[in-house]
């Protein structure tokens, strides 16, 4: 490969904090910039939908940090997590945090962002391809296409402990293509309102799951039938939704295309 | 680096198409799969958002294909793009499709697709960080904050011709945060239908232009002071406009992160 030109990949320094994306689970998928820092993190504090391919990446002396849900154990709370990334980086680590996807998609990388600045701890960020655009053009329904959609909103599913929700009845008159990311636990509840709002039941829709893992499956269906066939098909988290046109083209591009795997 | 368990990069076959975003600008934010591609190809047909940077990593005797827009001629139509991909495929090459971003975000990438599948050639796709999502958030703006938004609306700001546009004033009604893509030909005219919808002349937002590239310019601004503002520091194409709660977020953040450049 002819790198010349390619910009120097800086050193990861003592103290730092790396906030990446690890994208939807392939590592091919991982920027250059991110399979850099996996590579050189004395620490890397990961969620539970980094791909253990990624994680096998890291240095073997690298001390790996799970803070995502495991084994029905319940998660460490976001500020248990920024605390230790601030506790790892006075202590002169250099500190990765690795998440599922893109950390600024209802990532809640922010949060950990904004701890850092108030700790006065430097910190750099590498973006990474989210599920729900990425995930979804690799299992064949693009995000837009010329003909269906000028518009396209990403939309979080899940309820966080003492969050509100976006507002479904408003996003249903909307009427543009929606991707909702990690829905499975509120789907009935998300269809009802967004039909409430006037999406017509028999709107094309289709569920990801596992994107780009050896987990993926994909369910192709219609609004008012979504959480029928979600249970049909036992399809369950991490999922995508798409809810609109776009649904509809995956079938005429699967015919010529080849995947990854 | 310690690759062991890291999957294959496949071969490039002959005749086949690989469809690949290159994200932003950047050459480290290519992806591991875009940056095989391009270093494998015979054929690079590309627009003019992709970074000279990124071309460079091209083999020495690929062939590189301009598409896009340059110098003031106009860039050659849809339909003849997707002819040359087919031609030069069936020709026996291994044709990259290069785009800035990601093909599958207002990218026409899908009617590529189509195309190919018409044409019943071989084709995969290698989805990049997209400047709405990526390019923002390494300007310290994320596209959601826990505290700001469960949703947020992509839209195309340009208009092709005889292209439809988004409904601005829906969008407005929503009260949800836009990211727009190439807003700057039709910037008043959206901020106008926008505030109609109903979104407040002070709306926070911001302008990102040439994202991660060395023409990075940022300018904070809000609704109806855009169009004067964009105007007023010189603010061109490619550009990403912020509205909403998100383009608030970025002060803060932005002492203690570090750049890449």
């Amino acid at each position: 490969m002819n790198l010349e030109g390619f910009p120097d990949l800086p050193a990861f320094p003592p103290g730092e904090v790396w906030l990446a994306g690890a994208g939807p689970g392939d590592p091919r998928l991982l920027t250059v910039l991110a399979l850099h820092a996996v590579s050189r993190a004395d620490d890397i504090v990961h969620d539970a939908l980094v791909d253990s391919r990624v994680l096998r990446l890291a240095r073997q002396d690298a001390v790996l940090l799970p803070v995502g849900k495991r084994g029905g154990r319940p998660s460490p709370k976001q500020d248990e997590i920024n605390a230790l990334l601030v506790e790892r980086a006075r202590a002169g680590r250099r500190v990765l945090r690795l998440k599922g996807g893109d950390p600024f998609v209802f990532g809640r990388g922010w949060d950990e962002v904004t701890a850092l600045s108030e700790a006065k701890l430097r910190f750099r960020i590498i973006p990474g391809l989210t599920a729900g655009l990425a995930g979804t053009a690799l299992a064949g329904i693009p995000a837009t296409s010329r003909d269906t959609n000028h518009a396209v909103v990403l939309a979080a599913g899940h309820r966080a402990e003492g969050q509100s929700t976006a507002d479904w009845e408003a996003l249903g008159r909307l009427g543009q293509p929606l991707i909702l990311y990690m829905p499975m636990a509120q789907l009935e509840e998300i269809v009802a309102a967004l039909q409430r709002g006037g999406l017509p039941g028999d709107t094309p829709a289709a569920l990801v799951q596992s994107a780009t893992t050896e987990d993926e499956r994909v369910v192709e269906s219609r609004l008012d039938a979504l959480a029928e066939d979600a249970e049909r098909h036992g399809i369950g988290s991490p999922c995508i939704a798409v809810i609109g046109a776009i649904a509809t083209l995956r079938r005429r591009a699967l015919a010529s295309m080849v995947g990854w795997s």
